[in-house]
């Protein structure tokens, strides 16, 4: 429909650029981007994209603000270069958590990042497991949303789980807690922060569900400053749990992450390659297991492509 | 700064929009809007709107389907009549709950609608409680949302709560409860009706909190056909509590809601009139008590049209 | 140019729909529409679209609002499942006769309709008889109008015309009635209803042209509730014709249109299949005739997805 | 609303825009319109218009290209000059009967025209007695149709209509003719010339009414080659009508357009001046009255600014 | 990607038109252009173009504000035709050097041409050495701009440049002076007609670098009236200079221009057609030599009709 | 027209803020932004902004992207806060020198740069001294350009003269050197480096004009890298001049800046305010005097709110 296909990589996360790419058994497009002394970004194409169906690899990574004028200025680029078809892979969204106005006159960011890749051209939109999935609304272009969800249950099918709980950091993570627990057929208990009696202390704690001497495994959608998960951390530890794992998508690894997930002595810590994890920042967290996602993102970029369904690849 | 406010009509909830414009002090503006025998709306604005600042009230009740395209004539109407600008006043937004795509090749239906009302003319929107905050990003206008919150916690607060509790149906309601009780300074207690162990029946109930002897109050932003409810009325019996009372925005009632709601046994309903409820209707559900908002309406609009913050007044 | 060609079903005419698809000869593509409780339609694609050719057919008759939103709904989950191309297939195409301003602050709801479609995600139009030619310059995408012409003319052609006259129920009818009797050779013959002279009464009839003993064909773009056919077919029993026939596209037969239709006497009356007619309707409407538009329908969609001329079929 | 009220003219028709000026009380707006000797057009607005309420001034004639053209270039220069609204005063609006597409691929032009008026920064529209309705509907910008009628029928009134009737120059022309006999008081016939009887000759004409020793009034919505009005005329005076008198709102006057109404013997041509009359031109028709519409649009101009209605306007 | 190639022209240069179709080895698309009597255009398209890669050729060339309608008006016409890609092909691009706000409320007259050839349906442009090379920067669609440069250059380099030096006409000049200096392997001079003291006369002229007994090349974007190639002529006799030869794109050769170029005495000019001269016209010009634009526009059809690059060319 | 005027800063030049809002004689408006640790962005506007008429206060340095995605986030959020208008007020246009397709496949990043500010939500555009003037037609809303030419010329004005002569640094730069030379009545110099003869060396550099033993000044739009500016101080020098004095208005420095403005020891380099310059940074550059252009902004920004001419300040 669209011509040949041509995969471009912006210079946030080359690496899995570079495995998708090798998954779909190709070349990355030639392109070179450059950032002068005046911190202006020139993105230069190098080779004819005219009538092509052209993907862009670009994660939401620091620097993150060039990494998206960068991402914008290469769409523009290859539009303007009359490219048939301009296809934004974004593996984690950017401001995916700006996604509602919840205090008066903020900016719904996620929102106005979807304006802005439109804007710019792009006709469609491939990301990854979305912090709300109502993020899909505000684009007007199709869109897809891979879920890194069988990859992460892949990953904890093939260890031991014969003494597994999985267990939700509140109220509010029981969703995807839940999603995760009828996947790997294993129970599911819930870590209550709130108030339960007038009489009680403002921050009790209560734990719903068997957890003494078990496996705990938490699930996130991202992990940020690793705060939280050094919390629910200490809370199990407290309640007489064996071991504590956790599974994450994407690995955003911010501020004082590396200390806090140092200090959470997790068991393991299994998150995706959305996000690129510098290899001295990996090597300071312990146990830490980053799974790939390159085959998942080549397949999904090969069917669109050929116009082959996005959901009946994940429900596979 | 939009010249005189004038307040309109669609014909779905006549009673609320006499309510707001009494509390406003002013008539309604003059429209007639036929339906011809072939079932095509003619909407007739019956006054002058030149530069005027014209709402219009509307909310999604049955006939769902006329009252949209009745509301998209009316702005259209209105539009072409050199209206300054259009507010379209949605108490209860259409199609709130269609805001994913959780199946592949479904419409998110609530993104249409705001596109639809943008089309149609809608220079703004005022509507109350969305299922989810994220509905407001649909928007490519500013958008405002009352919440019905106070007017609930008003009522409950002026009750006997010396031995109540809030209870969330699910882990996923969890969120709302937890709003509510601590508007109201009261414990909260969750219904968990997952599996908790492998051994256990599929659909095991386990409670969390102390409820025995207490006297239960459940919110959810919409009641639609009761079952819910009624399930979680007989679940909350059988642990022992003493009352059950439950408190929600929206009045849908649709399907079997009226009988299931008298077999609920509730001991009160408290509910707004974002949707009409027929008097007859009305009649037939126990211990209904229906919370007027039209004072809240009528308030944010004199608002939006003096230029006044929303959140402001949300905060008071 | 648009990959394969799939044609989808509403639910407003499925007859019509199974008619076009079997005179292409193909499956129509499987959907499923569904209302819930609360009137919300819910429309699930359930085979992959990308990149294909899609043809949505739906036509404007009662529930007319709920047929409205379907087609929206529709073509948005086609839009964003990332169909190639949608064209809204519409037989009847909806508010057709509000297409102008004759009253001051009135919708031109025939272009808010266009609007709609275009929101939705529309790419091209087909539809069939319009009663002004100007709703084409309605639309911002290529929109084709298909003729009944060929298909009312050929029906008469193969009656006995020996002695016919096509007669114009009033000056404003002049126009079609001189484009059917040019094209089935008859002379013509207008009812002239207005004011001749200031001494007459304000309601005289004057008839154009000779009727007496003769066979009168009154053709008209719709059929709504009757009444004028019912009034000119009396008037001409007045004049002394000796039968009275109607050719129509499009079979409204809204309000008291059997009662009248009944009461009309005609000798034949008929008209497309562009708007589905109940059976026990049908029964009831004396000498009744429906014409199939099927095989013209399926061979414009053939012809748009082939990009080959729809004028030089309708020439044909 | 819109800050101070300002009007422009273009180049098309000075004496119009001075008499619009001057029914207001107000001086035309400063501006210099270049034409350069490569043809090119520069207009240069010479007051600050920040903010004001814009109305320009322009009505379709010779040099219809050229002025098409300047039309759009001050419009732009106006909207970059930070106009608060732009409203483009069209007495003759541009390539009115190009609205329907009766042959395969031609352009709907007056469909086009409003795109361009609208690209351009036209906010909203003023224009007088459209060929047809419906024009309105291809704005997405408020647009407001002032008919000649009233200035029409003022004239008429005025004149000795003792011995009068209204023809319409065949079927089409039905409408208008009716809706000018009622208003006038005045009975009406028409002439068809189309074949009534096989055995006739292809262009019989039958002339329904009375017309013998009368005086004939005439009407349309505009004169372009007067070649109609002199063929009615003739055969008027083939039936042995004493006067022809002709009424029509837009003075196109094209081509042989003087040889033909000299030829055509009228006793009177009435028109408005929507479209400039050279003076050496009126000088050659015989019996030429030109009524003027100055103050009908400087009403209407006057009315926008002030937001008042103009439907009341017509209806005075 | 966009069906079968079809080259339609405007009425504007049938001369280039035809050589483009030549070059191409096809015939050009049937259409008829009519002007009414009223100055109103109808364009016709007499072919079938669903689906297909129209280009329209159209100059902006006197009759300027006609052939700018015109274009409008065929393009509008081919998109509602259903072609499935429209490029504007515009030798010399209209309005070219009303590209900024050097006055204050004036129109970047250019911008608006881009503005209303989008509006109108032309989905690419291309066009010959703008004037200024922002101008592509005003489109919302992929545009390419075609040097003249290799066209005039390949024509100097075969005659005898052994004593020749590139003039600048003015330090504005400098830029495209030293571009055809550079290709040439020419020295350069510049005409500095600036005050350099101030004790000089307002208008002293200066010139830099050798030209006494040299054969002089001028070199411009295009020529006008004539009036500065004319001047510089005579300052460069005044010089001593041997020969004045000058090499330009577009020969636009308005107003007194036939006069001024005779005055001039030039030895040679050199220009290209992508402005048509007509045969009289180009009589009166001494030494006038017109170099064919024919094979680079139609290569560059071609390259874009298959998605070849059209640097590439441009570099070959 | 717009409610009350706001002035908002974004975090890029708090001392020019400060400077035009105390000129104007307000407070800047209250508002909150934030850098997460993981790199986000977030605006929190503090006060009601309902109907006001906001200008947003934002320059274009480093952090370059930082400060533009901040500028699109507070330009949002000040939308969808319901401000009545919204000016970005942009003292230095990001991108400015990114305006054509100078290579093939590269972004015209100025004209991106428009886009993405009226997709946020800018309502009209306030900046100084553009690259090229063409740049005010990549934007479709009203966008004034002031000129830091008052400012420089007055500086200047203000010092000995007497002995001083303006120099272009080459041809291309002859244009702005004219402009300064002839408002301060100075006599004009021009550094010649191309080739004037084939027996000369490829880079021999002349000197049009008198410039021994004088006060040299050179003007320029930036000073990026100081490259270009330390290279014609050499060549002067080289020449015998007394003085080099430079004139600009945006000071970017840039990459090795500090250093070759050290090495180029100019007698005095004067800038503007446009970008701020730290004062450890400023320290470092000899003969630094940097003109403030507050009150030139202060200005425009009263009268664009009180809808008077900015074309007419700029005469002053």
């Amino acid at each position: 429909m669209f011509g040949e296909m041509k995969v471009f990589s912006g210079s946030s996360h080359p690496t899995l650029a570079a495995g998708i790419a090798s998954h779909i058994g190709m070349q990355l497009g030639k392109s070179r981007i450059t950032r002068f002394s005046n911190e202006n970004i020139k993105v230069k194409i190098d080779e004819n994209v005219r009538e092509s169906d052209v993907f862009v690899i670009q994660t939401s990574c620091p620097p993150v603000s060039d990494n998206l004028i960068e991402t914008l200025i290469m769409i523009d680029a290859l539009k303007f270069a009359s490219a048939a078809r301009i296809t934004a892979v974004l593996p984690y969204y950017p401001y995916a958590r700006s996604d509602k106005k919840d205090e008066a006159r903020i900016s719904i960011t996620a929102r106005l990042m979807a304006d802005l890749l439109q804007t710019a051209g792009a006709d469609r939109v491939l990301t990854m497991t979305l912090h709300a999935p109502q993020i899909l609304g505000f684009f007007r272009v199709p869109a897809d949303q891979l879920l890194a969800t069988p990859v992460l249950v892949n990953h904890f099918r093939h260890s031991d789980l014969s003494n597994s709980v999985v267990v939700a950091t509140d109220a509010g993570a029981g969703k995807i807690a839940g999603h995760f627990a009828k996947r790997l057929g294993l129970p599911m208990a819930i870590i209550d922060k709130r108030r339960v009696d007038d009489s009680e202390s403002a921050q009790s704690t209560a734990l719903i569900g068997e957890v003494v001497g078990k496996d705990c495994i938490i699930f996130d959608d991202e992990i940020a400053t690793g705060g939280s998960i050094k919390e629910a951390a200490r809370i199990l530890r407290g309640f007489g749990v064996r071991r504590v794992r956790v599974g994450a998508t994407h690995a955003v690894f911010s501020g004082a992450a590396i200390t806090r997930l140092q200090e959470a002595g997790l068991d393991e810590l299994v998150v995706t390659d959305t996000i690129p994890i510098p290899a001295e920042k990996a090597a300071q967290i312990p146990n830490l297991k980053v799974l790939s996602t390159a085959s998942m993102f080549g397949d999904a970029i090969l069917r669109i492509h050929g116009g082959r369904s996005i959901s009946e690849m994940m429900e596979e």
